[in-house]
């Protein structure tokens, strides 16, 4: 096979993971989320399926009406095509069964069974994994981490460039969300405008909805956008979550109307208290369950221990969570952060229960001189609760 | 348990569940989806997460700080409280037990496992059912459509008025994306604005990226947006896809950029005479795969019939693709369609490969005389080139 030169292939990456594959004793990658497939192939689609053999060319799985358009787009892999679900279901089992024809014909020993790979995140729906290993009975199915996090966990200097970009339209999002806030603005009216700007700016969607959380609805982690409109005095969690050429920016802010009370300071002042004690270790062979310590010490100095939880960052790339993303994965608490890793802190919502929280989220850079934030944000909480006269 | 007056629980849903789950011999049904968990509790959060036993009170599981907003917001059900996913998973597997233990003693012949229903569509991810099926190993994991479809299928009048307004809110991206339409114009600016312009028109989201595909690139399926402008005589595909209350809309439709040629006109008057055929079959008792030979019925006169693709509609509802969802289930091609069920004409584009394609994409409701439309929107494909003057 040769590599069109225009083809947006890397096949320098799909060398890497094959080489990891066979060291693992994976026959075959089967990609079926966005993140791995623009990873390799440098497009995206709303329905994205490819075969990564250990040895041997990739294929793409497409529409009948895609060949052409992905053939000329693509150069390089091969391109199975099919008319209807049952069609591709059929092609990925044939294909599956040609590769284990090929690994039991090569190998000195040939395996007792075939060790396919599969993306286990949110993106992979159970009911395909099941359809998946009903017509491939002989397949053992795991999970793709282990040759994709030590390939996709170290960002390229490329990668670090469009992620800063990413970060930057979040800061376009976020300063317009900021004007809006006043004594009767509503979280949706603010969430419209942000997007709008933010995809002005250049984001093509947001990896996640954008919350908006006013009152003691900022004490729910991620929470909807709230319903009623937002009145002085209350506390105003943003989470913006812009995309960027396939990559995730993270940034969020608290901010209250009008001057903050005694606890909403406290809580304001734990949270940009912490962030830099948690940036400061965030260096290459750290843990995020160390990092989850040093912010729980700052919260312990200042009597508020009992409202810490862990989880206090989480990467991030071309997927939204990426290892380690410990509040969903557990063991991934104890990953080592290499240099080069983006990870965000400001996960967890530091929430005093039926009163409100706060939380400042941004991403970083993991250095051996601490996390190099992407791009920084104020943070300037207070806000005006009137909309200035004029 | 007493049912809080102003709670959002709607308990004859549970009710309803309920006695289908004794039915089915189902223990309990583990919701982790929007759709289920907005159905039953009239609110949704970002992880949706609660237990419904098939006799008893349902638990909702939150994080600690969420716990009194969920009681005021909730009155009945029980609220389990986590602060970990760890956690989280504990109480789920405790709470299955007690409700094992309790079928146990109450059966006159125990069952010899416990079968627990839950959705498996996408927006279950694998590792999350892995990860159940590793910690709750005397559990049978069953899909709870056979519960949740027979209850969900048929629209109540309050939720086809929902769905209406959020057809409505579909015309009115559509309307601003049809203004912007002129040589030079990019995807991405006429999505910008269509979402721009549905979230001020009360749209809390979009259900999928709003697809606005160019020339050939429409040949793809729900493709993502084009990079290139778009130029005199390029098809432009729009998809639509808002979110109002939680419920989806679904609008496409298919312009020239000028006057289409021959092939473009062909495909487009082929798109326009099928519906009306399709419209007219969509009766209680049809089928989807009964709704695909009426489509390719009229390609086939047209000369067309090498182009058809099968999967003419699909259901949607609090989900944006339910039951019939033909291109993802096939046996749904042949689930019986009943009087009040929502399901689009519209899904499949109509695409010469290497050319272009056409759609639109309408919601209906059935009835005993045909598909009636929830909101009429013009099929009106041509529009100018360039802007109009002024």
């Amino acid at each position: 096979m040769t590599a069109n030169p225009t083809s947006s292939v890397r096949f320098d990456r799909i060398d890497r993971a094959q080489a990891l594959m066979r060291e693992q004793g994976v026959a075959a990658i089967v990609v079926m989320n966005h993140d791995d497939y623009r990873w390799f192939f440098g497009i995206d689609r709303a329905q994205p399926r490819a075969i990564i053999p250990a040895t041997g060319t990739s294929a793409l799985i497409a529409f009948t009406a895609e060949e052409e358009e992905l053939r000329t787009l693509l150069g390089g892999p091969e391109i199975m095509i099919w008319g209807s679900v049952g069609g591709q279901i059929n092609d990925v089992v044939t294909h599956l069964r040609a590769i284990a024809a090929e690994v039991t014909a090569a190998a000195p020993a040939p395996p007792t069974h075939l060790r396919v790979a599969m993306q286990q995140w949110f993106e992979t729906p159970a009911f395909l994994v099941d359809m998946f290993r009903r017509v491939n009975p002989g397949v053992e199915l795991v999970s793709s981490d282990p040759i994709m996090d030590p390939l996709r966990a170290v960002k390229e200097p490329a990668e670090i460039a469009t992620m800063t970009a990413a970060q930057q339209v979040a800061g376009i999002g976020m300063d317009r969300a900021r004007t809006l806030l006043r004594d009767g603005a509503t979280a949706h009216e603010v969430a419209t405008e942000a997007i709008y700007a933010m995809m002005r700016a250049g984001a093509q969607r947001t990896s996640t909805p954008i919350y908006v959380n006013v009152g003691r609805e900022t004490c729910m982690l991620h929470g909807w956008q709230s319903p009623r409109p937002m009145r002085t005095g209350d506390l105003v969690v943003i989470d913006l979550t812009p995309v960027v050429d396939g990559y995730c920016a993270n940034l969020a802010r608290t901010f209250v109307l009008g001057e903050p009370d005694a606890r909403q300071r406290s809580l304001l002042d734990a949270y940009e208290a912490l962030i830099p004690a948690v940036r400061d270790a965030m260096r290459p062979g750290a843990t995020v369950a160390q990092l989850d310590a040093c912010a729980a010490a700052v919260l312990r100095e200042r009597g508020l221990a009992e409202y810490h939880v862990n989880g206090i960052g989480h990467g991030l790339g071309l997927r939204f969570e990426e290892t380690p993303a410990s509040t969903i994965i557990p063991p991934h608490r104890n990953v080592p952060l290499q240099e080069g890793m983006t990870v965000t802190i400001g996960h967890p919502i530091l929430a005093i229960p039926g009163f409100g929280g706060v939380r400042h989220e941004d991403v970083y850079r993991v250095t051996p001189r601490g996390g190099e934030i992407l791009v920084p944000y104020p943070i300037a909480p207070v806000v005006a609760a009137s909309a200035p006269a004029g």
